[in-house]
């Protein structure tokens, strides 16, 4: 009951229901324990679940044509996600989740998640927000990576998100700020 | 008449509107005619506008940290976009919007587009939609660039959008694709 509690904290953070609306949405959201490295989407299967994580920690990541990793986004809780490419359109996912540690997150069927959205005002306000929010977060990335140093995008995430330089390795992290490993490491002893 | 009859026929493809809605959202539109490189938006600036693109062709770019021009989006003729990031957040903008031909294009208001997003849930399904179509094509952007060759990226583009590779400049299309020139050149000559 916690988890669920949690999250229609965080969904009252980005819009404003009405009555029984949103126990009507928490009730479609299911709860999934997944274990460290477990993989919860592989790279052309379709994303079917939206994912609330209430604690642990999840990510999304592509492999490059190098055959680097690429860390695209990394989910702590409380935080919500999901191959959202795959996901909107139902198509075959160029990402894979996986989960960093053991994680228990509450997930929500494509079904479900869009039936909401044509039945509940105030969800599809809140999916709206979500795509803003995903939309701003894409592009701010793609503006630290061609505009700040390594230094700069390492300094900006302690300030924005320390939880992940505290959680998450540095390996999976260098990936993430898209700097080499031992300039991460460098970073850090600093 | 003719570019808000056009600017309708782009807005019904993806929303359903009743009534005289659509005539309410359309006349919030004002026609705007730019002189080829006129820029419609600085660094730095707030986005106000959203456009429609009747006749010509904008674009939004970016300026690296080593001072090279980022060509992000193209909008030939019918098409719509602006600085999604900042128009969303209302916050100084990261991109520049330029002209690239002499274009004609319909511009609504910040105001006014939010404004009707609360009164009429057709233009919010259409806002919905627009920003799952950003989001998607921003990240299928990421993915071609870390997934695909110089060559290949240069025929997805012929295959999915061959305007841009006629009418656009080389030194433009090679920004966009995020090629040098001389690759372009060589592609092209092929």
């Amino acid at each position: 009951m916690e988890a669920k509690n949690n999250l229609k904290q965080l969904i009252q953070m980005f819009s404003v229901f009405d009555g029984k609306d949103l126990d009507k949405v928490v009730d479609c959201f299911k709860t999934r324990l997944i274990k460290k490295n477990e993989i919860l989407l592989c790279e052309g299967d379709i994303a079917k679940e939206f994912y609330f994580i209430n604690s642990g920690c999840i990510r999304t990541y592509f492999i490059t044509k190098q055959g680097h990793e690429k860390t695209r986004y990394l989910m702590i809780e409380p935080s919500i996600g999901t191959a959202l490419t795959s996901f909107i359109s139902q198509k075959p996912s160029f990402e894979f989740i996986d989960a960093l540690e053991n994680t228990e997150v509450l997930a929500i069927s494509y079904k479900d998640f869009y039936r909401l959205a044509d039945e509940i005002q105030a969800w599809k306000n809140f999916y709206l927000k979500i795509m803003e929010m995903a939309y701003s977060f894409q592009n701010r990335k793609i503006e630290s990576l061609v505009t700040l140093s390594a230094t700069e995008r390492y300094k900006q995430l302690i300030k924005e998100n320390p939880k992940i330089v505290q959680r998450v390795s540095n390996k999976i992290l260098a990936s993430y700020l898209d700097i080499k490993q031992e300039t991460l490491s460098r970073l850090k002893s600093k």
